[in-house]
């Protein structure tokens, strides 16, 4: 670690250096970190990623005062796998979460998971979720029974009440559920604090909570964990009145330039009380864009595809670091890195150890954003459900099926024979090459089989 | 301008402020200029606009150090017309130079065309073009007849030799042809110096020119004008030793990170010759990328179709501005500009007038350049050889016809009736919303109107 031989070759004179010297190995040992997840939004959607339209200057600033990632990975394609991949440092399939979560969903996260914020309590961590979990939205499953000392926002997608749903046959299920609540729910730890608040407020509620998270644990003298997860650009869009009709790309470019600020307003409370160099804040997303929304749906870029396909443009988000004196300013990296690596990157960077009672999917980064060194070769499964459609290795991906939601009901597509790309030469999945390459395709379905035979799927929750 | 104010509010006393004052007007007056254009670069290749594995240190510096466009366009889909637009501020239509030329042509850029070039020769520049001319190979064309000092390069496309062609139609034609040349000639001003010379050093030969005529141009006290025309990554794709094989895009990845470095020399030349300050670098390229040829063809990354097509894919490329102290570094800007518009934006900044004798479809871009002031409304007309397919207007794009060179020969599809995108929102022309706008649909086609209403047409140049 770059500050451990900073701290080496420190000349140590009378109390002051000491002083120095043990807030840096504080700051070593306990960094905080912030994880700042959108919902929905695609890998071309950031200035920084190619939007034309979209103006999002403080992400842009984020990525040239650190690290930008070019292959950087959700672990699903939807919402609920998605984000128990990031809290767990496991693929869905072994959580069992494989599906998006209903609110007459009886499952969610199971206890005997551990999470990030679990897995840092050692430590002496302050843990808050801002925004949506998505993770089972009853009491035994909130946020709250999984780590975190604090929760505010709602269970699920903004989507799911009555009110606000697009989709007539959602509605049709929801009503045969007496046990659902017929609106959204805003919850304060496990209480109920308001039905169906006004979402066009959220994005500045969220960040007002955030940053009075932050101010408190910097005040207790605590290391802290937000895991701030927006609720937004996912549809129906709600900007609030400062940005309501500001972007040229209209209402999904105001919702996405009031996220932008809020994350500029975080990193704001970060550096006004001291902390920003002690401090690594992450952003990415949980899936890519929701094409079927046209208009109000984001742009996946030059990938192929979007939400609730194992095409690139599901998978594949923007991720951007940012560590003031610790991840090197203006770092684009190639390295390959998914939100399952998250967890072990944070307990390596607080010096703690992983659980070896269970499988972990991601793997520690802090080299590369430390020391800008190339990452290992990927390695990801493509799940969509518990149906495994993809996988990666090194710079190929081979497609067994896909689905392609833009064209009907989750319409799947089982290939007669796999399909193989070449992501490095071909990231937008245009040329099928297994033809010529049939001992990349067989190496690849090797990698699959020893995947299965080892897989030990966690109970399916819906 | 900004430094006509800078100018203004300065105290002058005695001989050294009278010499920095003098230095100050003759910048201000006489600006050297360097354009730099790529062939057949997409949209979506470059580091800065989202390519995940293209590395572009160089220009992304140059965005970071200038002003990065995020709406600038070439004059046409295909090279000759795109040059013909670029070099004289106006619609290949009205030059006649409406379709790819070939080294059977007997036509190219008339003298009765203005060129930048020509336009500020009254000022004094010394100018050269060096790399790819493509409007006549017959002497009568050249650039040393349009207004160019120097020149070297190859005058069309590097696969126009029957070595280095791909496409078998082609070859046959141009065996037919006893005046064609059946080799790819290098000329230095109008002298044939090699035959077929090794493309993989083609770069590195240009950017030594480029330096040279710098140098020379320094030395002689003389504004300049450089034109700097890459052949790549023009298929067939070739790269010097110290690129090939370098980059994980593959062949034209190599290419492009060439192409990169010599952007990087060029600047270099400029800032160790103490001209960075007094010069406007513009980085751009001549259309899209060649979609058909799949690998070694580029990414236009959000944007629909490329080369060959009136889709924003063919004709929307970067274009990036630099000119340390005038052009604020780190600007991104939405403002709508085009090739079309260097020949009076140049002139304005050289303090030199238009010519009123002719119509320009470009204009004057130095207040966004030198202030970031939002430019004016957008106004094209995307022609396809002499057929006008498509117009933009403000945000809005009507397409009367569209060709798709991807899925056959230039296979054209005549829409029953036009199509209106709305370009701000809907960057990638998915969702055709002509029903809903009947008013808009029938401004753009008044605009339409208007256009063929007052067009003259040059002579067909074949």
């Amino acid at each position: 670690m770059i500050s451990r031989r900073r701290f080496n070759s420190t000349l140590i004179e009378g109390a002051a250096a000491l002083s120095i010297v043990s807030s840096l190995r504080a700051a070593d040992k306990s960094p905080n970190f912030v994880v700042i997840l959108a919902d929905d939004l695609g890998y071309g959607d950031l200035g920084c990623y190619g939007h034309p339209t979209i103006r999002t200057p403080n992400l842009d600033r984020m990525a040239n005062e650190g690290m930008r990632f070019t292959q950087f990975y959700a672990g699903a394609s939807v919402c609920s796998p998605s984000r128990a991949a990031l809290l767990t440092g496991r693929l869905p399939i072994r959580t069992g979460i494989n599906r998006v979560l209903v609110p007459w969903s009886a499952g969610g996260l199971r206890k005997e998971e551990a999470t990030i914020p679990e897995a840092l309590k050692p430590a002496g961590y302050a843990t808050a979720c801002v925004g949506k979990w998505h993770l089972g939205h009853l009491p035994e499953y909130l946020p709250t029974r999984h780590g975190f000392d604090r929760y505010f926002g709602i269970p699920y997608s903004n989507d799911m009440s009555p009110r606000t749903a697009g989709n007539p046959t959602y509605i049709q299920q929801l009503k045969q559920h007496a046990d659902a609540p017929e609106y959204t729910p805003l919850l304060r730890g496990e209480d109920l604090i308001e039905k169906d608040p006004d979402q066009s407020q959220l994005t500045a509620r969220y960040t007002e909570e955030a940053s009075a998270f932050i101010t408190d644990s910097v005040k207790a003298k605590m290391p802290f964990f937000l895991y701030m997860a927006h609720t937004f650009p996912h549809v129906p869009l709600f900007a609030g009145d400062r940005f309501r009709g500001k972007s040229p790309r209209g209402l999904y470019g105001d919702v996405l330039e009031e996220l932008d600020w809020s994350v500029g307003e975080v990193r704001h409370s970060l550096s006004s009380l001291g902390v920003e160099r002690d401090t690594l804040v992450f952003f990415t997303s949980d899936n890519g864009p929701w094409l079927v929304q046209k208009y109000e749906g984001g742009s996946a870029g030059l990938l192929r595809e979007g939400k609730g396909s194992t095409w690139e443009g599901g998978f594949r988000e923007p991720g951007i670091a940012c560590w003031p004196g610790k991840i090197p300013a203006g770092a684009v990296t190639e390295s390959f890195g998914t939100t399952m690596d998250l967890l072990p990157t944070f307990l390596k960077l607080a010096g703690l150890g992983v659980p070896k009672d269970r499988v972990f999917d991601g793997a520690d980064l802090s080299e590369v954003l430390l020391e800008n060194r190339p990452g290992r070769e990927p390695l990801l499964f493509y799940y969509l459900g518990p149906e495994l459609q993809a996988v990666r290795k090194g710079p190929w991906k081979l497609h067994l099926a896909a689905t392609n939601p833009g064209i009907g009901e989750n319409w799947v597509t089982c290939f007669e024979r796999p399909q193989l790309y070449n992501l490095l030469q071909d990231p937008s999945e245009k040329y099928d090459v297994s033809d010529s390459n049939p001992e990349t395709v067989e190496d690849l379905e090797r990698a699959i089989e020893e995947h299965k035979r080892t897989l030990q799927p966690g109970p399916a929750q819906t």
